[in-house]
Formats: structure tokens, sequence, C-alpha cells
């Protein structure tokens, strides 16, 4: 099969959005929460909810974000509602389903394209029919929902095994059996009846735990029948082949996008303790040499049109946030960010980086979104809505080719070529400003003349051969 | 307050419906079920659900059934749904949401009432907003919803303090902490939620548990302001006239009723074991004459509106089955069953009572519905046909006010005095026939003349002064 992608995703700025942190409107009451901006905790609430996003819409949209992703939002004993309690029910917390339809139709009303994010490999315990062979025993009617291993379940007794399978033993999250026709039938149930309720696309959780190609296959039938241009985006942290053969998949989070940017643009001041106590694990500096190589691989492993509709991502959820793991470098963190505006795929923010908010490890990553401007790092919130507004003017910046001109040592020369106009990038990563050979304006896909740099609004003339760029950063050049 | 009663209710026939065990129409599939027809269990389904009850509305109403009574219909992981997991969605089993929709416009097509069972004083240990206590302990954002003795919550370790407060002990039932607003707000807006959806009424479990007033005063405003002739049956098994002063209930299920049925039509074959393991306990048998006073005692016990609203019931998914509680003899659950058509108040028919289905104490009285015809009793069924058709007919049977005019040993005579003309019953219990004292008829309310027997169709003159009467039989006497 052709891979075909949703042609939107190549013109999205994706921003994502942790629903119970972002923002509260105040609307829902009765509940005990913490106070909004307290340290997070793994599990008390602050709130955030969907009325709270819908207030700051047009406040992400003034920041160039076109498109919203979502961790779930489904009714969950959770703050992050990864324990799916009902998947037809957006959390009462959150505003509920009717908080969800008015979202929808004032992002679309935007242009804002809205993804959730999908839990479908396990439930909770809390989940009906699960929570029916707590209930019930042998005698339930959905016994074979799950892979249970003896009875009675041990769900809450840490003591005993917990004699049912679950994801990462973890027994607050036990494992669908997915060969179960009633189950397969009940989980593309609720994927096909959010696309019909409007989403735009499902992200999926940990994917590949459902180890079942016919299953993905299936899934994404139903969906595109409903909707050809939904976005069906994998959490896949690994190689991702198997799932993007254009039957499955549409992209995947690219975590190989996010590594090599902390290893070189956070090259000097890498956290390694907590990057090693997050989701990424340990991260070697690298050198621009390498992290050329690097990422023209990762601009290779998949068809053009996937590659072009990839999640490019700094840091989630699941990581401590980009600029804690660079030692709290901001300049590092706009120079990555550069990078990821200007690289094929979709760039996509977590929310809070773009002013600045800092977090290690889950749950520090998850803090309250501080809604006092004046503890916002301006100065990177508007290299963000530059480097936004950029991308959005530039076909090349969207849909380019990536070929890397110049790397060595703490400089990175590339270029975009594209039809309408070439863009050029050229980074650099050391204490002083630097001569980076411009790129062979004479090759294919590139034009002499004049270009301006985005950021500083700058002329350019690349004729010289060189083009300077300031200490610790970037210009990103595009036809004047 | 004037105590206000629905109209309708006065003239309804009432159908309790256990909704696991009425009818299947294997519509719902993928489920774990016990064959239809097996002994009943306290844990397995059997698989009833709402697309089958619709399939048979014309059935009801062909016995001259025009309100039903649903045992709970919302998710649930129990086989009779008392443990409510999801208010405001009907159990996915019984054919969710859209099944009720459907059956509630089949039913009202056909003139006939549907009243849910409402559990308010307690949720499920699956429950969402109880589930979030059990999963995130004292950093829930509902702990102030239940009653809390002590944390960590122990929900499935019998051998350990439930502590928290509970339905009887009952840890599966979480109390509700009905102090608390929002909870407040949660019940009384699933109150409204169905009202407006359709249903014609809530009948209450156990609403004494919930000893408050204020609580229950402001759920009749809710339900009447949207519909004001939504019927309100509680569930109080003795005095209840702390909730019929006119600003909480209708009326009540009368078990006050139920009791002397029992111990009189019943008194030569009561199963005592059987009684005394069931929710009537310990009835002993009553002659005609302590029947008639208590009978005449309950009629005015409350306002005669709400006497006349009272739902008349002779067994239900609580107590074993009359036909069974007066050890199997079938001419004295038809003796019983003229008295309750013809009695003050709308008769109530447990699922398959008319049809002579036989059983224990929970949870045998629970047995799936034989729809194979030619196990029914037909003459009990034919016995009920006559009798709802009667009572449809006659204003005096619906309206009128109750007078006994005999009682002795084992015979009984009562009218039914009403503007329209008077109804005659006249019930003996020996194994004789009798010529047992006609009323008065030039008494106030009175009338000579011919009358009609509906149940035989003979026609009687009751100048004599005597009216005969079968050996355990009835006649029940309209103007002719």
């Amino acid at each position: 099969a052709h891979p075909l992608t949703p042609d939107w995703v190549q013109d999205a700025v994706f921003y994502q959005i942790f629903p119970d942190r972002f923002a509260r409107s105040g609307r829902v009451t009765g509940l005990n929460l913490q106070p909004w901006g307290d340290p997070p905790h793994f599990h008390r609430y602050m709130g955030g909810d969907l009325w709270g996003v819908i207030e700051k819409l047009d406040v992400l949209r003034n920041l160039g974000v076109n498109a919203l992703y979502f961790c779930p939002v489904f009714q969950s004993a959770s703050n992050h509602r990864y324990h799916t309690h009902d998947y037809y029910q957006v959390d009462p917390m959150l505003g509920g389903n009717e908080a969800l339809r008015h979202l929808l139709d004032e992002a679309h009303a935007r242009g804002m394209r809205v993804v959730l994010d999908g839990v479908f490999n396990h439930a909770s315990r809390g989940f009906f029919q699960f929570n029916d062979l707590l209930e019930q025993g042998e005698a339930s009617a959905y016994r074979d929902w799950f892979h249970v291993q003896g009875w009675p379940l041990q769900p809450y007794d840490d003591t005993r095994p917990a004699n049912y399978a679950a994801w990462w033993d973890n027994r607050a999250l036990p494992k669908f059996n997915t060969t179960h026709p009633a189950v397969r039938e009940f989980l593309w149930d609720v994927a096909e009846y959010w696309i019909r309720f409007g989403i735009d696309g499902w992200r999926l959780d940990v994917p590949n735990e459902i180890d079942d190609d016919s299953f993905w296959q299936e899934f994404r039938r139903r969906v595109k029948r409903l909707n050809p241009d939904a976005y069906i985006v994998g959490e896949i942290w690994g190689d991702a082949h198997r799932w993007l053969q254009g039957d499955q998949f549409d992209a995947v989070m690219n975590y190989h996008f996010t590594r090599p940017c902390l290893a070189f643009f956070g090259a000097r001041t890498l956290n390694h303790e907590m990057n090693e106590r997050s989701g990424m694990g340990r991260v070697d500096p690298m050198s621009a040499e390498a992290f050329a190589a690097r990422m023209t691989e990762v601009t290779q492993m998949y068809h053009p049109e996937i590659v072009r509709a990839q999640l490019n991502l700094l840091d989630s959820h699941d990581t401590a946030r980009y600029l804690s793991a660079v030692g709290g470098d901001a300049t590092a963190h706009r120079l990555a960010l550069t990078f990821q505006f200007t690289y094929p795929g979709a760039p996509c923010l977590y929310y809070g980086d773009e002013i600045g908010l800092p977090g290690g490890p889950d749950p520090d990553c998850r803090r309250a979104f501080p809604w006092d401007e004046s503890v916002w790092d301006h100065a990177t919130r508007n290299h963000v809505r530059t480097l936004a507004a950029a991308r959005h003017a530039s076909p090349a910046l969207q849909r380019g080719d990536f070929t890397v001109t110049h790397a060595q040592g703490e400089g990175l020369v590339f270029t975009r070529p594209h039809a309408s106009g070439t863009a050029v990038i050229a980074m650099n990563c050391a204490h002083e400003a630097a001569d980076l050979p411009a790129p062979d304006l004479h090759m294919p896909g590139g034009e002499a003349g004049t270009y301006t740099d985005v950021l500083s609004g700058q002329t350019f003339d690349l004729s010289g051969g060189v083009v300077r760029v300031p200490a610790r950063g970037s210009v990103v050049l595009l036809r004047a």
C-alpha cells in the first residue's frame, strides 16, 4: 500500500496538552484539588479542564499552534488519565463530553485540529468489564476480556501476585485480551465513536504491546473509512518499520528526533542524572558531524511522505522537559526549537516549553501552566512564535527535502530544497559567532540571491560563500 | 402540602421486571452467560436485555399490563444491578441507552408507563468517583463523596475492616456522603436526566437510608418540575408516614399489603422456613376477621389519594415468590391475585407470577422467564388477564373506597363503593362452597339489582342477601 498520510500534518504545528495541568476554568466544582502550581504529585489532581483549554485557544493560535494533541481525556481515576475507566466519557473533571464538543467546535472554527490519546492496550481496575471480574469472579460475563491466571483476582493486594496480565506488571492496568472478538469490536468502536464525534486523529499509547498487525490494520480501515484525513500516530520509541508500511499508522512520535537534539544542542550542559531517570535514558553528547549523520539517517528511515508527517518532539509527559534535561540552558533549548521547526515533520511543543517551564522526570514534567505572564520566558516564547510563523509561511520548511551541507564541531548548515524556493538553516552551538560555509547555491534546488533571516529580520547575501551565525544562535534563511 | 399523586397510577397494572431474567433478544453477544433457565446463581448472568423486553411488550399488553417497573438497569457489575457502576448508562448487556430509548418509545406507543429503580444511597466499588478513592487514596478528587474511616481503603480484603461506610456493612456498596453538595447535585442530576430521557417515575431503593428529608424534598421538586406526572415510590417496608406527607414520595412499595395476603390466603399451606429466609420473615396464619381488620387499617394509614397510588405487591425480587411462599398452592395464589386486583392501590405483578413460576428466596425468585408456553400455568394467567381487564373497566376497582361487610373464618366480603357503581367482592378460602352474606345494598353507595361476576361470567342477584362463592374461590361482582 502507498503510505498516504494526511496532508494537513505537514502544515501542522502541534501543541501537546496534559489536561489536568494546562488551564482550569473553575466551572467544575466540589473537587478535592491541590492548589494550581503546587509541585506535581503522582496522585493529586490540579483540576485543569477542557473549558479552560477553550479559554486559551486564542493564546495558542497567536503562538502559531494549529493542532492540539491531548494526553488522555477519558474518564479515569488518575491525574494522567492513562487508567481508562470509561472510553465513551470525557472525564467529568474535564467537563465531560459537552466540554469536548465545545472544544472541537471552537478549535475547528480556528482552523485547529485535535488529536486524542488512545489507550487501547489496557484498561483500569475500575473499567466496567474488568470490574465485573473483580466483583463476580469466574461468573463474570466478561471473563474472557482479560488474561486471567487464577481466581480470585488480587487487584489491590500488592503482597500477592496480581494473577492477571497487566502492562509492565502494573496491576492497575489490566491488559485487554485483544484476540477476543468482542474486545476487538469494543476497541474499534471506541476509535470510530470519537472520529464520528469529530476528532482529527488518534495518538496511540504503547501500540506495540498489541502484538497483532491485523488489529491495527482494521483499526486503520475503520478510522480512515470515516475520515480519510484522520491522523494515526503511534507511540513507538524504537524502529517503527513494522507499523509504517501504509496499512497501520501514518507516523510515530519521533523519539529518534529527540535524542540527537538533546545530544547536540545540549552537549555542553546535559543533565545526565535527570535523563537517566526519565524515559530518555542515558544521552551522550554528540558532535555536529555525528548529529548531521544521524538526522540525515532519520529522514531516510521511512517513506518521505511519512517522514514529513512524523511527530517531532523535544520532550513529552514521559521525559524530563528539554530545558531541564539540558541543565536549564534556555539558549540550547532555543537552538533545539529552531531545529525542530526547520526539520521535516510536524513540530510538537509540549505545553509550557514555549514559556520556559522547567521540569524533571514524571511527575515534575507535568507542572501546572503558570498563567502569570510575568514569570514567562518571553524570549523563548517569541522565538517559538517566530519559528511557527516562518514554518506556516514556507513550503520549503513544511515540505522541503533535508540536505546537510556542513557539519563540523559545533557548526551545522542544512537546506530544505523545495520547488517553491530553498530554505537555508545555519546553526552555531559555539560560544563565539562563526562564519559557516554557505551551501552551494548552484546545486540542484539551490538558488543564488538575497535571503532574509526570519529570526533576526536581517538580509543575507549568500553569494560570498559564508553565513555569519551568532554565538549559540541560528539563522533561518528564506528567499527575500 | 396536599399529597397529590399521579392520576395514572390509580389506573395502572404494574409488572415488575428483573432485567437479566425476563427475555433475551440475543442481540448482545460475546458474553459469558449461564444457559437461559438454569438455576439462578448469585453471581452468574443469564443475559436478559431490554431488546428482549421490547419483543414481549405485546404479550404484556395482552395480559393487561400498562406499567412496567424495572429493577435497576444502569451499568452494574452484578446480575441484579444494585451495584451501580454508572448512573448515566444503561448496562451494555441490556442494550445500553439506545435500547432504553426504543423501549420507552415502544412502551409509550402502547400506553404503557415505565418506572426505573433508583439506587441512590450507595454506589459500587467500580463506580467512578469511589474507584478514584481506591486508586488515589487520600489524594482522590472525590475523597469527600464517601464516608472514609481510614486509609488505605480495603475494598476486596474481607479479612480487614472495610474502613468506609457501606450499606449493611457490605463493602461492595459504599454509601454516598449525601451531605456533600456535589454528591447531592450528582444524584439529583441523575434523577432529572432520566426523567428528561422519558421515564415515568422512580422506584427508590432503600430511601430511608438517606436519613435526610431535605434530600428527598429537593429530589421530588426537581422530578416533578420536569414531569408533574412522574411517580415516586419508595421502598419502605415499615411505617412510611415520614415520607408520605406530600413533599417526598407519592407512595411506597406496600409490603403492609403483602404480609396479610400471605397470612390469610396462604394460611393452610404457608412455607414458614422459606419465608423466614426471605425478606418477609416469619408469617403466621390469619383469620378473615384479622385480615379484614388489618387490610381496613392499611387503607386508612395514609391520605386516600396515596392509598390509591400505593404499589401493592404479593412478592418481589426480595422475597420468595408468593406461589412458593404458600407451599405451591396455585389456588391460594389466585385468591391473593383476586384480592390484589380488587383492593385500593396499583397491583404490581412480579414477572412470571402470572404463569405460575415458582421460586424461593433470592436467588431462586429470580429465575429466567420460561418462554415455552407449554409449561405455563394458563389458569393463573387467564385469571390475571381477567382481573386486569375488570380493573381497567371498573372505576370502582380503581378508585372506590374499601368497606368490609363480612369477615368470618375463611369468608370475606367487601365492597368498593364508587359514584359510578359499587363493586362487590366475595372470597371463600374454605374447601367447600359457601353462601356468604351479601352486603346491604341499601347502604350509602350500595345499589340493588343484578351483578355480573367477572371471573365466571355468571349473573348474580344480590337481593336474596347471600352470595354463593365456590370453594377456594371468589366472585368479583360489577353492575351488569
